[in-house]
């Protein structure tokens, strides 16, 4: 992945996850996911949204790009298929407007849900405007030039997470995490069944019954020498 | 306060100051109250809301954390009475998800009016939904370990201010200020009396008097040098 | 602009663009403007609004102040007519709150627009319900002082970009640029000329034709080495 | 202490630690004195020394400043006695350099050991030549004013750190931290056994023993779960 | 590797790549090998050494680790054999120092070379006199902890970088880069050929020639018109 | 400067200041040439020396170059003459290594005295070892590419400064200052006057006068309402 003459490849045809077990991790949202999967594979911290409010799941098509060169964005669109998400990682730190309004036109028109980019974005009021959610680490206007070849769809590290093409992102207000393919049916069970088992933990705390009674933390707080006075 | 010995206290009977000051301060929102008491008691701009528009003051049951372990969150929770406050520091440098819906249901229930905390928090699609107001250093999904103890009630540097066990926490979108518990009374009233002196300038700016009148600047700017051309 | 002498000036008549430019630069927003130019003049991507969903366009008056210190802004807006926007670099870094309500109802008295300050704002929630927009550094309750001279309507460096009096200062959820006063005309003329061609663009891409096919992209593509896997 | 009122305040007499234990602090540098306190009193990793391979212990003179503005640490120079170390923390985010090479000098003849700042420092290649040791935030040669009051010795919070005046200061390559004044004896005799015990360990490390048998991690690990493959 | 069940895992028996190659890696230092192996494989440029003036290369053994809990590497020294590097990731962010003076004394017993670590390491005095080279995050001295299981040998993502068990790292002044083991003889060829090459030209530019010349950049440049004026 | 049509110009004929004063401004360092000039020309403070104990002044030749292309300094190399220094800034944030051990030998080779990069430099133990002076943002071996051009001898903003074609850069351990070519004289007399009153002071210090006295600060500190207690 990390080898040589990787650039300038584009794997055409990608294995996805069956859609409706995309939809429903997408349902369960980032943070259950996360807990679900023995809490790994979040993007870091700084991969907010531009908009607040959209929790989604899609398919990654993968894109290793250049600095300040967004040209393996259109190379991408071509192999984008409806309920995909465009996951970009440059190769080194930037924060270019790689993707504005007219790419997200593009997008849109073929059913991609949105985008994840460990960069810039512009045209965000456009953008939120249109409806098409976008997490990044930056909004900054600079514009990008197309020079360079980049990948589409080879493994990539996002925001230090590693990212197969055909994973699953999960994406909300709380920031970006990435499903491996292969696990998604077996983390969404766990999923859904953490979340069966928060709805009545939820409602006995909404009661007033303590989480050190519930989950029986006192004995072990003593044991480990917990001092009231 | 940094000695040995402080983890694994919880101290029970803490002094409150009184609720009607505690709400009075609330409504005169941070920059006010942070000039009234000399501008002292800002913690660190880092510190954002996760909502926008709410403005409140409480009394703050201060929680110190080891990094990735919200175990004393659970601790402190059986402290809280309405119209606390609870406000976390981690012992270094953290931005892990110690706070969501489930912690947050269990403190509303019992009237704990919100979280302040130099660390990350998550499902904040959920804590906007239910009205739950957080001001923290991120927002992240990591999830938190239940594995050492921390303290509760004990003094702590959060955000680089210190804030003692019942001192007033005043938050609004412009970030958190605390007030010494003992000199509630003494800020309340130099901050309504500042707000009552700001609103008549305000009418004189609104109708287009100058500060540099109003304040009678001209005089020293040019004793300073100040050069018109 | 560096040198010798330069603190402790106000130069009161400056020259501004001609409004109606003005305001077209403004509908044209940051992203189209700043292609316009040749891709330049974007204030770093550090200054974010704290509203969303203004777009504007207006002539800078440029305060150069101290760290901490804003009594310079009470001078500027002396200098200040309808249409105008305050463009603050502090001469170090700095997050105070140079700005908040007092101050904005004084400028809205006078018909400026908005402020750019690579500093801290505060009494946001104010600002905000006065329909007075900010790009700034940081938000943060920070209190300053007036003891030390800076200067009025001098070229300044703000947030790495050159703003001289009177340049145009267009700035919308993206973020901040500047053109200069004497190629305002000339810039409109091709972000005009940009915008009729990118709405063409836009209806193709919605159609579902590529960016590929519509810039012609494959022939070079395949002449750098792409390979389609 | 972040109460109305203590701005513009000197404290002179202060109470120091015994100079022996002072030193003998030193002498077990910051990770072991950290540790025996029970992992308490670091300053943030932001504060870095300018100069390597120097361990010290000193007794603090805490300074409060206004952001850019020096005043303060010639107010503070009166009040040392030899064997203290500098300590100041401006009252919002700064890093102009409070400190060069004729502060230095003032310090040096004073017996002043060392400087710890929240801020920049600068005349730092004079600083390393006349071995006064420094440990800020930044270096930048930013000049700073003397016009607003600020403290000394009154307690400040350094570097997310809470410093009371004769507190006792240890920095050496890995950082800074404080030690209470009156728990600096039983701080010592912690540090002191520490060191004897880690001397055996290194020994056995040394030999070729593992950790995991030295300390007897393994039945731990095997009950939490690890697996061997 | 991001997958349910990874966490708690040892893999004991992990390949390497031939040592003759990974010492001809070191000699070529982390420029060269990243270009030879196409401009890949760097770690995120805050991984800064503790020591100036080493180079080296080493087999990686790999350790994912909770934030602020260092008991993983005890676990890692026993899998390893002289020529190794530990590369240490935490979980989330984290600036603890996991690894001091003593972890360093058992590794140097095995043969370790050094640490990689995406977090904090302290007692760096004693690492540099003891001649163990660190490139780390960051330099502090917080302790941690020994409560929960992480893995050893499992693939890693590391400032921003995947480091499989077994694969090389260089690293150097410029910081830290991965090779796959399994492309390592190839990227040493190529890293060889291109300081052979480099070595010619370095010679013509000593001599005054310009790389303009030797590269034949003047015709292209004229034709994306650059312009002498 | 920020105008439609700079992209791809090379300015070949640059004015210079007089050597000896270049020479006269690099003896005064940094922090005294800032001051005598005002208190302005600082370059931002992350622009750090890749080594130690350098100072040193030149004429300054400027580099506007694309995030990650390298090409421009091959074209600046040609219009430099020995006393020169190399001052790149980007167009937009970035941190690849521009610069490294083979362009150190040409510019060496022309008598060029350093560089000034805001963004990345690699091979810095080549470039200690040579004796080639760098101030940069970034260590980053990440290389760049040769496809989109800048413009060399334009005015730029580098590092939140303006540096134009000719003016004189210093440079040390503190950072780096900028002056303006035609006001280098003028400072250069200022800065040296500096140097004079500053070693007088400097022995009375070092002799134990206090600066409250030297400087006769008392009154004042009291006329603002300073007390001790």
């Amino acid at each position: 992945m990390i080898g040589v003459g990787t650039k300038g490849l584009v794997v055409q045809n990608i294995e996805r996850a069956d859609s409706a077990i995309v939809e429903a991790l997408g349902a369960c949202g980032v943070a259950t996911v996360h807990e679900a999967q023995g809490r790994k594979g979040l993007l870091a911290s700084h991969m907010r949204p531009i908009q607040q409010g959209t929790r989604l799941a899609a398919s990654a098509i993968t894109i290793s790009a250049p600095p300040g060169d967004n040209w393996m964005l259109h190379v991408a669109i071509e192999q984008c298929q409806a309920g995909d998400i465009l996951v970009l990682a440059p190769t080194s730190p930037c924060e270019d407007g790689y993707f504005g309004d007219l790419i997200a036109t593009s997008a849109q028109a073929r059913g991609v849900k949105g985008l994840i980019i460990d960069a810039g974005v512009r045209d965000t009021m456009d953008l939120r405007a249109m409806g098409f959610p976008v997490w990044s680490k930056a909004v900054f206007a600079q514009g990008t030039v197309k020079e360079t070849l980049g990948s589409v769809n080879v493994p990539i590290v996002c925001a230090n997470a590693l990212v197969n093409p055909g994973d699953i992102i999960v994406a909300d207000d709380d920031g970006v995490c990435v499903v491996r393919r292969e696990e998604a049916a077996e983390v969404l069970e766990k999923a859904q069944a953490r979340e069966a088992n928060e709805e009545s933990i939820r409602q006995r705390l909404a009661a007033g019954e303590l989480g050190l009674d519930i989950y029986n933390m006192r004995p072990r707080l003593a044991e480990k020498g917990l001092k009231y006075v």
